[in-house]
């Protein structure tokens, strides 16, 4: 069993916490986002699967904007730049990398 | 953005109801299991991650058995036999397969 609060760690951005598991064919995180945490664009050949947990994101992918909320899911193809922004009660968020994303 | 509820459909057993998004690298599901509803033994040769959102489940990995509230995820090899039990107030579950595994 993972529970992530043991595996918790100080994530790649300020106000980002990760944790995450390494399989063979796919890797999976948990991020906890402090109100207003930005991930700056970045992107990666990994294809990337994310559900909002708690909170809120503003998720903008390849320059479209959108708000999720707790529940919902998005799907991000290997390659395409992409950006977040916590929202103001911040947010957990959830992800799946195909291959594994060694961790940052 | 994927919303699960647009794409829930009857699950490949009885007492479960399924959503899906297929990518190229990873596929991922929603499952929503009714109180006590049972995932029968069986193994596929994608690696899979799992994650409680809400409720219990009871998981069988190759003969071990732990109990998973909300929150605890768990991540499976390729090839290795699970099943799965919700717990009395059933469950909503979130996995991801490597490579993709079709809808069932």
């Amino acid at each position: 069993m993972i529970r992530w609060d043991e595996r918790s760690r100080p994530g790649p951005v300020a106000g980002v916490t990760a944790a995450d598991v390494q399989g063979l064919q796919l890797s999976a995180a948990r991020y906890v986002l402090e109100p207003d945490a930005v991930v700056p664009e970045h992107a990666h050949e990994n294809e990337e699967f994310g559900q909002v947990l708690n909170g809120t994101l503003e998720l903008t992918t390849a320059g479209t904007v959108e708000q999720l909320a707790a529940g919902d899911a998005f799907l991000i193809a290997g390659g395409i730049p992409h950006a977040a922004r916590a929202g103001t009660g911040g947010c957990e968020l959830l992800e799946c990398y195909a291959p594994p994303r060694a961790p940052r």
